[in-house]
């Protein structure tokens, strides 16, 4: 078998150029790899005559994307285009319509739509394989699918989101607040002109679906993930969190309970000897949980040209050696019927961060509407007064329900003496 | 294909019963993910009457392994026989003979035998699996063959011994001496009662050896690898390790230059900030460093029968799929020629604790020692006096040559003054 596997590719990025890249510095070991040699023949983009950094005279150009599909000399399809709909979308279901694997690195295309993806690709016949789109270089769609696929995963959390770990591991180191950190990232191209997909949680969000997923073989169901992102996180939360031992991190967190599936997105407090804790900047990480294996850890570049790459091909690799898995680690006849949980179905442990005016009587009221919901308190912080008045004041409840959490925090937001909206931050084992 | 994948099970020891058990507990979750029943149909062990914790009575018994090949029923082998030779390598070679998949956990057996299994699975069409050779339940062949597939892979540095691991982390841990923890491991089962083969380094060497064939994508050269144990690891070495910014681990490392492959086993001081400071206990774990992915961090539980079961489980999935890849990553004619490199042509940075007599001029005769090679000192370590005359001495050399450095210590050890054996301990950046 040593003809080659013909490549056509969509979308001519930082991931799609560095795909380019990686099958020409690195052909030889690919050939060996793979057991013949993977090529890229035919490529579309938006603009043919962009300086990429790496050559694309040699390659069919194709305008339309679609024609990467109809091309009999394309033997697979790499959709690097990107979002959940228009085009990409577009190209992958034509290439699952026409029976030619697909390899794309888009998780809103496998967030969203990842349920009709997998049915069609299996009516078909046809791989789509996205190493990529979750934790860019880390290998963790395998090793969930494949190397843990004996275990039951009882949880996955993980470090999803580069730019939010960025942004938290220099606020830490620097002292420095939320928004000129994050003015920095942009400058340094670590966050969008508009970060709101990666600083909101939408990012992780979409990986923890489809982590979900894999892991407990059931539907991507993205809509039941809760999300908040890191924008209301302060120094001051990330000092107080440095003296309750804690981390701040962004984490993506999936649970699997006998009734039901769990997943959200939020910052959280970690234990400083946590394994998550101390994976800093750009880094990815993802903590598994299983029966028999035990804890597994993976860490590693979670975005960037070259890494992203490493798992396209990673994928192309997999396709020219015949070797696959069901999308979703199961085929759909044997998707788990495990609800989605609610929110309000939680219990855990949280930071509770209000800024209250210096005058006396605060924080009776704010006990006694914590009695009021039978929380009880496990630690209290206070430290001296503020000139402007406002004083940080930290409590953290011993876990209540989330409802009742919830019910207090909007009676507490409406006292007067209570200047700013409260800052409530989860605290996790991880 | 709803055909049972039937399963002859040779080998009832820890391991043995972990996979039996894990085919029973998680056999519908493995049906699912492997499309098709996992099941056990026929055993063979030494004894058929001892207590295992889980019911043989309904597999069918053979008291000759190599029944299971010949037996048309059986669709793939498991050999948890163990030991490089004798039955064993029987089994697995009448197994791939008869092109009879075959899954194994057997280290030694692919350390010494690894070069010329290959060649005969590949001849004769067939797959040997064995990702329960190399630490445990961590899918660290998978990542290296497939998930990493893309990728040059410029080193590997692991923990690849739990029962050292748990060894150095208690010295830590409870500041206490090495015999005392050993006996102490010996009474918990984490060692055995001849322990040379964990706390001399062969384990981790052959286990080394393995994933620097896969890793670097040539033969598998057991003889190559240098070897040091941890036995003469003293607590006083451990509170200077502390002093200096370092934990002490067991490491294997294999690293690819130019002019070809070092692999090493031996104690390493590492820096408290490197992935692999933390890793303690009975916890494994790996490092690579490749191109384009960057660093990738594995860690996970090494040995077990849990854990090892889970590993074995999901290669008879990848059987049950029709999942492979060539044994060492790439197809025989694919092998690369690097040569091994010998440890005289290692330079790096060393930690050399002398025992010393207290008495004027030691320090000069060991530091023109060390400057007749050619040897500047980083730093040097001296605590008051010791009551019984005997002062420990720490030397921190600037990266000398291995061949100037084993120069020195000869002549540093004949010297009267020095009145132990100097202990050498490298010092690592991982």
């Amino acid at each position: 078998m040593t003809e080659p596997l013909r490549v056509g590719l969509a979308g001519l990025g930082t991931v799609g150029s560095g795909v380019l890249r990686l099958l020409t510095e690195n052909a030889q070991l690919i050939a060996a790899r793979a057991g013949r040699p993977v090529e890229a023949v035919a490529v579309s983009a938006r603009n043919r005559n962009r300086d990429r950094g790496t050559a694309i005279d040699h390659l069919r150009w194709v305008d339309d994307p679609l024609d990467l599909v109809r091309d009999p000399e394309v033997d697979v399809v790499v959709e690097l285009i990107g979002g959940a709909d228009g085009p990409a979308k577009a190209l992958v279901e034509a290439a699952i319509e026409a029976g030619k694997p697909v390899v794309t690195a888009n998780k809103a295309l496998i967030a969203e739509h990842g349920a009709g993806l997998a049915a069609r690709a299996e009516s078909s016949g046809t791989k789509l394989s996205f190493e990529a789109a979750v934790a860019g270089g880390i290998p963790v769609i395998k090793m969930l699918r494949e190397g843990l696929a004996a275990n039951r995963i009882a949880s996955i959390a993980g470090i999803f989101n580069g730019t939010c770990n960025y942004i938290l591991t220099t606020m830490l180191a620097e002292q420095r607040d939320f928004a000129e950190v994050l003015a920095d990232a942009q400058a340094l191209g670590y966050a969008e002109a508009d970060p709101s997909f990666d600083i909101d949680g939408i990012d992780a969000a979409h990986k923890l679906a489809i982590l979900a997923a894999i892991a407990f073989g059931r539907q991507v169901d993205l809509g039941a993930v809760h999300v908040e992102g890191i924008r209301r996180i302060s120094t001051l939360d990330i000092s107080f969190a440095d003296e309750l031992g804690y981390r701040i991190k962004l984490l993506g967190i999936a649970r699997a309970t006998p009734s039901g599936v769990e997943t959200r997105v939020h910052p959280a407090m970690i234990p400083a000897s946590a394994p998550l804790a101390h994976v800093d900047g750009v880094f990815n990480a993802v903590v598994a949980e299983a029966e028999p294996v035990g804890r597994l850890v993976l860490q590693g570049r979670g975005a960037g040209g070259g890494p992203t790459a490493s798992a396209v091909v990673a994928d192309l690799i997999d396709v020219a050696r015949g070797r696959s898995a069901p999308m979703l680690g199961v085929t759909t006849d044997w998707l788990a019927t495990l609800p989605s949980l609610p929110m309000s179905a939680h219990r855990g442990a949280y930071y509770l961060r209000l800024s209250v005016a210096d005058r006396p009587g605060v924080i009776a009221d704010v006990t006694a509407i914590l009695r009021d919901q039978a929380i009880s308190l496990v630690s209290m912080l206070q430290h001296g007064r503020s000139q402007d008045e406002a004083v940080p004041v930290v409590l953290v409840p011993h876990v209540p329900q989330e409802p009742a959490m919830r019910a207090a925090l909007d009676r507490i937001e409406a006292l007067d003496a209570v200047i700013e909206p409260p800052v409530l931050i989860r605290i996790e084992p991880q």
